[in-house]
């Protein structure tokens, strides 16, 4: 077969492609852009509203139960732990596209390769009891990734994740942000990609039988290993994935069964679908052409595929559920995006994938993410602008500055943060609380909120008014020493996760040269760069408790505040960002991974803030902090675009991972009729990204939506109602009252 | 607990051992060197009696059931796997060291960790049905060495591995050959050894954690389980091991829980005790002048210690039983030795060991180890003589020549090999046969037996004669592939071992920092050096078959062959063992292990001879290679002294894992008395010794006995008929009709 031109190839241009693994190219020789607007598109189809109707009543009930409508307790997830399943047996012939993670719909698996004790408590926390038999078989014969991280810590390290300086790390769930190149199987089908998996295995054969090869070795064969499952998985469906697909609604099917391998073996907290948009639209568009499919039939065979994507679901525990409430999945789907051959990369199927949004009204998953440049088509930018005015689901990002790093073929791997698609995957690290990192220098290591020594016993700051140039000396060697703590504790835990928890399915879709990223993240930024402004420019008088530790700040004078676009905030804020990346890159990183950084803390901003300390800014004690790079509640004084300025002065290249800004927008503040309020978005969108902006989650509502919502859950309106969170969408009622509370808190723009 | 001088301690001198472990400065410190004879020794007692008795009796029926008594297929061995078991559960208070590897004696235990498929197989050999709950534990769930091994050997290791040129590779059993300091436990109690660990643990977290810190880190955390968990197997039955033992008889029980803990966990080919004689000695010593225990009593813990090590059985396979025949376990036990100080270390307890043979009987296991000094007491000499005599059970490594490079406190891990106890442990690596390889140097890498292209196809001999310069060039290019292939399986299998096979348990017993060995080996060692001297010295015509491949061999004239004291043949020994050692030494070695290399086969000799085919000094193809070191059969015509002269040539610095000699005397050509031949044994060790030889397997016995014995296996005197084989012993009956030919055919030298 290999090398051969399938039957299913024809039609398509090019030969690179044909000869070895190449979707970008495939894509570039044969992808049809579209500069039209959104008339073709078609209404859902008969099927889509019976199944999502039924869709509905299980979420509903899934709500009912307190959030999980079944689980697993027997059967340990795998490729082909189950037989088919269906959103309703009786429906089954309804579904273009067919396959669930276990035998139900919604019904959460069992996978304790990540740690049984997370598994188990996982179960107990939704009622049901966990299996004896795998009980032991995870605790007596296999050991799980989270043991072996917590045998392994060092007691500093422990110490620090205890006093949560170091917060949200993947040591008690998956590190996810792997996306398998899920087009490959399509594209060529199971068998070819085994062929060059096992060319790789053969080309990893150097004289030297060093450590590394030997792991690549057994990796490439655990990956053959999960291809093979693969083909028995989508049989059990009655589809043979050995071959390539034939037309697009098997492009979709073999495409999702991809997708479908990796969650039915990883619960990685984010678990992307990439970018397929543009590639599936080769496929519908021959369709077309041939008269296979109608434009009704595609718009339902990817309304199908996207409704099986709104079902993503995995057993979390309770701590889990704080950091990333919502039960979110990041199943992120990109579209657009321009090519570097300076096409645009838009065509009828990315408007195909923002119309499910109204074919089956909003939803947070899967995370529809527009790759963002003002020189995409006006049609297309203007559609996309309606959608998020009426869906608050989708979000932006700059493909001007991300299609430099990472080329015109990559993938959003969580919120933010981008990955070549098919040649790189990442070690995601969550991230360092930089605000307490800032107390911890006042206090020369001390916690604020613990009295414990957690960090080095530097001398402490015993002064009542703080000299900007003493924090900054000591602020700069406490960096250091998070930094290091913080790069090796991840280098632990990504060890652990290739040992134990390995994802062979998701890496079999992948280049097996991979780039390795090594991803580090930042928590309490704006509160870190207002209150260092506060120390400079005001007069900061610090409060001590009985034993001396610095407690809380009193401010007096006037300070810039980052969010404002007043460079003397924002230069502290991007020198805050270069400084922490470069303390960052000293050290060495697990297999020689690229150190990147991100300013993002979705939603665990709350959890965050309940253990930090009243900062020198004014922030009190316990309060959220601030998401991601937004500025601090209520810091933003002079609207949205001074607000937005101020983040795109922030240098992408110093956070390759990520800089995620949330704005809610009241919609009179965008203009009086839909048309006006998506004419102003865009423009406020290219202003933002001409700029050199990295990313956008666009709410478009007014605050009194949010109480009444907070107040009527009930409301058949707010069943689906959708909000931007920090890098995600959430269902608002699926959010804690706390957290909602936090939401509302937020700056809602009245004015641009 | 911890540096307090415990009560158990009581009259021992010195104070660095008290601070941490350190076993060799307990030893100097307290032992009392014995310059006396026998006469002091104590029979057995009638609770010895009874005991070898029950269990000859259970090892006569283990031969009756065609060699396996009983087996277990439904509990994984681990430390905590069973209840209590005794030799007869009738007669369990007889028993003054307790501790069974399952619940029955001699019941073989379920060993899944190296491959399951291997587990299996042995019990389906000897008609057991292996559990399917096991199976799909060690399938579905946790992969075992084996299977990681074979899915990441290259196509060109799996050929090697075929055609045997490299052959008996721990990628089918346990690699073995790690000696826990068993003596830790009675000294020091299980947590003082846990606190030891904890503090190497706090140690090793370097300012940067890279995956070499992380697997240690991981080694350790899993080495305080073992500890732990040795504890609970000690209290199975009764004993409180977590403080050190307070007499002789808890040091001899506490230390063979440390043994026993070990052959729970792993079925490696050896499966050491150590150098334990004068250490168990001190405690002894101490209860004579305390009046704890008597003689008798004494030599009954020793007796019933030394039951326990006859005892010690693994399920093995059939492929595994023609390499090592005759169900050996090398549970090797070594005496006597110098200090580095000059005193001799012989002490009674040296004695009592060597006179179980007498109490008990002959018997291969344990394999009792005499190490050798010409400096040894005359008297002691003369009784280890007396008793090679009469047993065939003993055999001699030079302690002279090992003390240089191991000090004064190693011990012998398996036949030859020797490792710092507590200092070290030991990457087992089987060998390489040199014999094949100087044919695949003739035929250009194609293999002489199955005709396949195995080695690089460099270009071949064509001529009809053999020229030595011709030859010798491509044997050396030959060589060079052979070694980095070699190397590079080995570093793969040592990699896999440590990952899904690691030896908590006896690493437990062992020092953090571990100076680590990376052992290789040579078989067909002397055919290779009669081969090359026949190419020099006369003509060899070459016979190949109608393809053109050198098949087999005329030899024209006489030439010199090793084994004669001739140096002609000698100096392409120490040219062959030097070289391939340097070509071994080029290749990185897993985790930056010291490469070492071993002229040993075991009785492998016989399936590797099978494998290889006709060779250059007239050996016939599919005969049996000469064994270890040992001169090619009917090589040595000038007598005992002569051979040894010629083994004794070989550089000990180059074979640091060993050079193995097996040798059998006419009991008529040492002498006509006992004391005759005592000393005349004594005189040939003396002088073979101080040439630097390394080791000696002594067979004292004429051809005659060998011959009755294989054809009246029935006969009572059989039962424990011993002969020293390539680096262990064996009972002569236990082995097959082919190697018991093998073994009649070697040279038995009727005159020194």
């Amino acid at each position: 077969m290999l090398k051969s031109d399938f039957q299913a190839w024809e039609g398509f241009e090019g030969t690179k492609w044909k000869d070895e693994v190449n979707v970008r190219d495939f894509i570039q020789k044969n992808y049809t852009p579209y500069d039209g607007n959104e008339d073709f598109l078609a209404d859902s189809s008969e099927a889509t509203n019976l199944l999502w109707e039924e869709l509905k009543g299980l979420q509903k009930e899934e709500r009912a139960r307190g959030g999980v409508l079944d689980m697993e307790t027997e059967i340990v997830s795998s490729l082909t732990a189950y037989g088919p399943g269906y959103i309703n047996e009786e429906m089954k012939d309804l579904e273009a596209v067919v396959g669930l993670q276990t035998d139900k719909p919604l019904k959460r698996a069992f996978m304790p390769y990540g740690g049984i004790r997370m598994a188990e408590e996982a179960c107990r926390t939704y009622g049901y009891e966990p299996s004896e038999k795998l009980h032991e078989i995870f605790t007596k014969y296999h050991k799980t990734h989270n043991d072996a991280v917590f045998s392994a810590y060092t007691p500093e390290m422990k110490l620090a994740r205890r006093n949560k300086i170091l917060t949200g790390l993947p040591d008690t769930y998956g590190r996810g942000r792997i996306v398998g190149d899920y087009r490959r199987i399509p594209l060529y089908g199971i068998d070819f990609l085994i062929e060059e998996k096992k060319k790789d295995m053969a080309n990893h054969s150097p004289l030297s039988m060093t450590d590394d090869v030997i792991r690549i070795r057994e990796e490439i064969a655990e990956q053959i290993k999960a291809l093979e499952e693969m083909k028995k998985m989508a049989a059990i469906y009655g589809f043979d994935i050995s071959r390539p697909a034939e037309n697009g609604k098997e492009a979709a099917q073999w495409l999702y069964f991809g997708y479908l391998a990796a969650i039915k073996t990883q619960n990685g907290a984010a678990m992307s679908v990439g970018r397929i948009s543009t590639f599936l639209d080769i496929y519908f568009q021959r369709d077309l052409e041939n008269g296979t499919f109608t434009e009704y039939e595609i718009q339902e065979i990817v309304d199908h595929l996207t409704m099986k994507f709104r079902m993503v679901k995995f057993a979390r525990i309770p701590s889990y559920n704080q950091l990333f409430s919502g039960d979110p999945v990041w199943a992120t789907l990109d579209v657009a995006g321009m090519g570097i051959d300076g096409r645009h990369m838009v065509t009828k199927s990315d408007f195909r994938f923002l119309h499910t949004l109204e074919n089956m009204g909003p939803s947070p998953e899967p995370n529809l993410t527009v790759l963002y440049s003002s020189r995409l088509p006006e049609a297309f930018k203007n559609y996309s602008a309606k959608i998020s005015i009426d869906t608050s689901s989708v979000q932006y990002e700059n493909d001007d500055e991300m299609r430099i790093e990472w080329g015109d073929d990559y993938s959003v791997c969580c919120c933010v943060s981008a990955t070549q698609t098919g040649k790189e995957m990442q070690f995601f690290g969550a991230r360092a609380n930089l605000a307490k990192c800032l107390l911890y220098a006042i206090n020369g290591g001390i916690d604020e909120k613990t009295k414990t020594q957690v960090g080095p016993a530097y001398r402490p700051i015993t002064s009542d008014i703080l000299d900007y140039d003493e924090v900054m000396d000591k602020y700069d060697v406490m960096m250091d020493w998070l930094a290091g703590l913080y790069v090796n504790i991840l280098n632990l835990i990504q060890y652990f996760h290739d040992k134990y928890y390995y994802e062979a399915a998701e890496m079999a879709l992948i280049d097996t040269d991979v780039r390795r990223t090594f991803a580090t993240g930042i928590a309490g930024f704006s509160h870190v760069v207002d209150s260092l402004s506060a120390i400079k420019y005001a007069t900061v008088h610090v409060i001590r408790d009985e034993e001396g530790l610095a407690v809380d700040y009193e401010i007096e004078g006037d300070f810039p505040r980052y969010g404002n676009d007043d460079d003397r905030a924002d230069d502290i804020a991007v020198w805050l960002l270069k400084t922490f990346m470069n303390k960052i890159r000293k050290h060495h990183t697990y297999r020689n991974s690229e150190p990147t950084t991100s300013i993002l803390t979705i939603t665990s901003n709350v959890v965050y803030g309940k253990a930090t300390g009243a900062l020198p800014d004014g922030r009190p004690a316990g309060e959220p902090l601030s998401p991601g790079a937004n500025p601090a509640y209520g810091a933003e004084q002079n609207g949205l675009l001074a607000s937005l300025n101020s983040v795109a002065k922030l240098p992408y290249e110093y956070a390759l991972d990520g800089i995620s800004n949330t704005q809610t927008i009241n919609p009179t503040a965008l203009g009086h009729t839909l048309e006006e309020q998506a004419e102003n978005l865009v423009s406020t969108l290219d202003g933002y990204f001409d700029q050199g902006a990295h990313h956008l989650n666009v709410n478009v509502f007014g605050l009194e939506k949010l109480y009444d919502a907070m107040e009527h859950p009930e409301k058949e309106e707010y069943a689906n109602f959708t909000i931007r969170v920090s890098g995600y969408a959430v269902k608002f009622i699926d959010l804690t009252r706390e957290q909602q509370m936090d939401v509302i808190s937020r700056t809602c723009h009245g004015a641009l």
